[in-house]
């Protein structure tokens, strides 16, 4: 499954002449930039866009950051499905290859396969991830970690912090959240199965593992590789909820992250490769949450601006962003009606997520007051509610029961729907800008994405497979589970 | 609105180098070939790829023909909806301006505004339009004539046929549907308001109009211009149900177009100018109807593929294909499932709409056979339904209601979903091919794309404008209606 550039170029349908094979030889010092906004389909591009036309009175022809850097496609699909979730569908990107739902660095013969982060390290590039979610999540997992399901977050969470000999340190920064994976459960907030506890095991092998905001902000540019920066317990707050548990945003984390890369790398032939994630764009996908959506949209449209501007000034460096899928099944039309109205959600103060938190933790008694007074107008910003709208929330008795009775008061005004709970199989869009990312446009298969970052940064892959093929380390997590896995976090966040 | 070919490259976000100005100068022979999906969105590219992959066992990497010359997408909005019908929608690629919902070839300010068409036969090209629906539907109407609503059929036949000496001939060739308003109302299938009958009009006038499939056979490349060819009283019939009527197909229609064009221009300066649509893809995506959706894509799949052909023999041609705007709300998941099982809609023979019509024309005591024994198992290839998938069906009184019981019947085993039975506002795919295309790649507003025809055919349409300006045979259509008017289809299939 290694394409040279010239078939990536000859798969994309290109009429693009291959750049000269120095370009790809490893000796010119060049920096990787992978940005995945997690569950963000097209009709997410064109509602967070349609919001901020009619929000800021823009002119039609209004374009986003990102609208002036498409450059087409990305096809989803997993080995065994048309609708990949994230595991899979970020092991194209890191390891260029096709596996079964839930698989993380590894073939559907569960044989583990190296990625690119990892060849990268190796060939003396500095690496990082920086996520909203839980860093032990499928995304940023798929780029240094090997398991049978991404549901194994012990195991994960050792690879990715370097603790596994036979696989080694493959990353120097980490910035997200999902503290719980890293602490043993002897302790509060965990949510390992053993009382293993990484943070000690990390600062023996040079790490400094930050926490908190206050150590965030002390971090210089000059601050020593490796890095942990873990601010949540879980995921990270949705933007539209900041300044909940004042963690720092994913533009601060991203902006940080490449600060410290650049001088990490000053010296060196060689650059960096760093993957940043818009986690959450897909969890409020799954919240049906499109007031919390478009918000986390507008976040990433800020930090690939941090990008582009770091582009310009660095211009050794390519980027390149993409979906690993749509999430939602968000459609910006129903019911036979001719107009769309983004701006219902221009009120929306708090999340679906923190809403409904609320809501299900509060006293029965308690609850009717707390719709009608509180929820509804303030956080949904929905005024003049009917009774009926109110009932529907109040009568919710689980999570995904509130996110639905919400999401439905809203979409209705705005006249969008939402077809799933869980993620859709339809093509998303790839934007690339920087570097030689020529190779880059037209309808892609998602793996040529992976592979492409691969021949760019012109590191050998294949042998990270060899490597870690040889050992036996794997065997007791490659087992495939025999029955189907339902897929949970394994926290709050 | 008169962009540049500079402009539009900036608007793009390209770095692309401006081609040489003598390619607009209009010195040069080219062609132009204008494909217009109607209501063909992201999702339904994904699943007619994923039908085809999965039919036909294909590898996850199969490209459709399409897919090979994706270059980008197409914002969709009107002036007066995020949410575009075809009027408005067309007018942007036919004029490169934006207009309300329902216009044709009118501004906001119902002025009359000249199209690349018009402009194109003044200049001295050969023009044709060639399309499933009624020729006098919005998409093809927006190309040659100037109404304040899509729905004023009469006004908007005459004006296609050449017969407003006003605005002139600017049609050389037309094939199509939608006979019924070219014939008075005394005559039988006929959907003018007026006893009107263009034919004779237009055959003193020097038109050949055919009407049938013989007719269509005996034409030769060599058969002269201006020609019309309108194959049935209303719409074509889906290709699903081929050979209904015995019409050309999509490919039949625009492969003797070509040949005819090509003939015509054989000593000319100038080439030809010509938009073809794929009209029914958006039917089906009205009726929810999602077998026969694919079918029709496939259909422009295949047309296309002439298309490309075509280029390849004659250089000096360019083809964009898009679409107006996405039908049905289609989306690729559901209930929270992660699978897709586009294999559901193989067993389909018959449209919707077919199996509708007889349904609701049937005597309502031979109904419960004919849906249990006929049209479920037969038309709708769905074996072993449960009884109340039957009764559904069987309780709609409307053609409405039977869209929606027959698609929900399908969409279940599929795990897909329809949220409209109008259109929706998603961005859509762009493709392209041919002769200097590179101007034409990544997110582009729908008005960028009629500029960029304009200025690759090198016309004035400007001047157009100014000269239909100048009369006031307008005005009498040129009042927007003060109610709000419900577009309906004059005729049936």
């Amino acid at each position: 499954m290694q394409f040279s550039i010239v078939t990536l170029l000859a798969i994309a349908g290109a009429a693009v002449a291959a750049p000269s094979a120095s370009v790809y030889a490893g000796t010119t010092k060049k920096n990787m930039i992978m940005m995945i906004s997690d569950g963000f389909g097209p009709a997410s591009e064109t509602l967070a866009r349609a919001w901020v036309q009619q929000h800021d009175q823009y002119p039609p022809n209004y374009m986003s950051v990102i609208d002036k850097i498409m450059v087409g496609s990305s096809r989803t699909r997993s080995a065994d499905s048309f609708v990949t979730d994230s595991a899979p569908g970020a092991v194209c990107f890191a390891s260029g290859i096709k596996t079964y739902n839930n698989a993380l660095g590894i073939t559907t013969n569960y044989v583990p396969v190296g990625t690119n982060m990892e060849a990268a390290h190796r060939a003396g590039y500095k690496t990082g991830l920086v996520a909203k979610s839980y860093i032990a999540d499928a995304t940023p997992a798929a780029f240094a970690s090997h398991a049978a399901n991404r549901a194994m977050f012990d195991l994960i969470s050792e690879q990715m912090a370097g603790l596994v000999p036979e696989i080694g340190q493959n990353v120097d920064l980490m910035f997200g959240g999902g503290r719980c994976t890293f602490i043993g459960n002897a302790t509060k907030g965990s949510c390992r199965t053993d009382n293993k506890d990484l943070y000690p095991l990390m600062a023996k092998n040079g790490w400094t593992n930050i926490v908190n905001r206050t150590e965030f902000n002390a971090l210089s540019a000059t601050s020593k590789l490796p890095i942990s920066g873990l601010f949540s317990i879980g995921n990270m707050p949705y933007s539209i909820d900041y300044p909940y548990n004042d963690v720092p945003s994913l533009q601060e984390m991203t902006k940080k992250a490449l600060d410290i890369l650049t001088e990490a790398t000053k010296n060196s032939t060689q650059g960096f490769y760093i993957m940043i994630e818009g986690s959450r764009i897909d969890h409020a996908g799954h919240a049906n949450d499109a007031g919390t959506h478009i918000r986390e949209i507008l976040e990433y449209w800020e930090t690939i601006k941090i990008v582009s501007d770091y582009i310009d000034a660095h211009p050794e460096t390519a980027m390149v962003s993409t979906s690993d899928h749509e999430c939602g099944g968000l459609t910006l039309g129903r019911d036979n009606n001719y107009w769309l109205y983004p701006l219902v959600y221009t009120n929306q103060t708090k999340s679906q997520e923190l809403a409904c938190n609320e809501l299900l933790a509060a006293n029965i008694t308690a609850r009717g007051d707390l719709v009608t007074n509180v929820i509804v107008p303030k956080y949904l910003g929905k005024k003049n509610a009917s009774p009926k709208v109110n009932a529907a929330i109040l009568a919710a008795n689980s999570t995904s029961e509130c996110y639905l009775a919400m999401s439905a008061a809203l979409s209705v005004d705005a006249n969008l729907y939402w077809t799933s709970l869980g993620h859709t199989g339809v093509d998303v869009n790839v934007y690339a800008k920087g570097n030689n990312v020529t190779g880059i446009h037209g309808n892609m298969e998602n793996t040529d994405i992976g592979n492409w970052i691969t021949s760019y940064l012109g590191v050998d892959q294949a042998a990270v497979t060899s490597s870690i093929a040889k050992t036996n380390v794997f065997q007791y997590p490659f087992k495939r589970p025999n029955t189907t896995f339902v897929y949970t976090y394994p926290g709050t966040a």
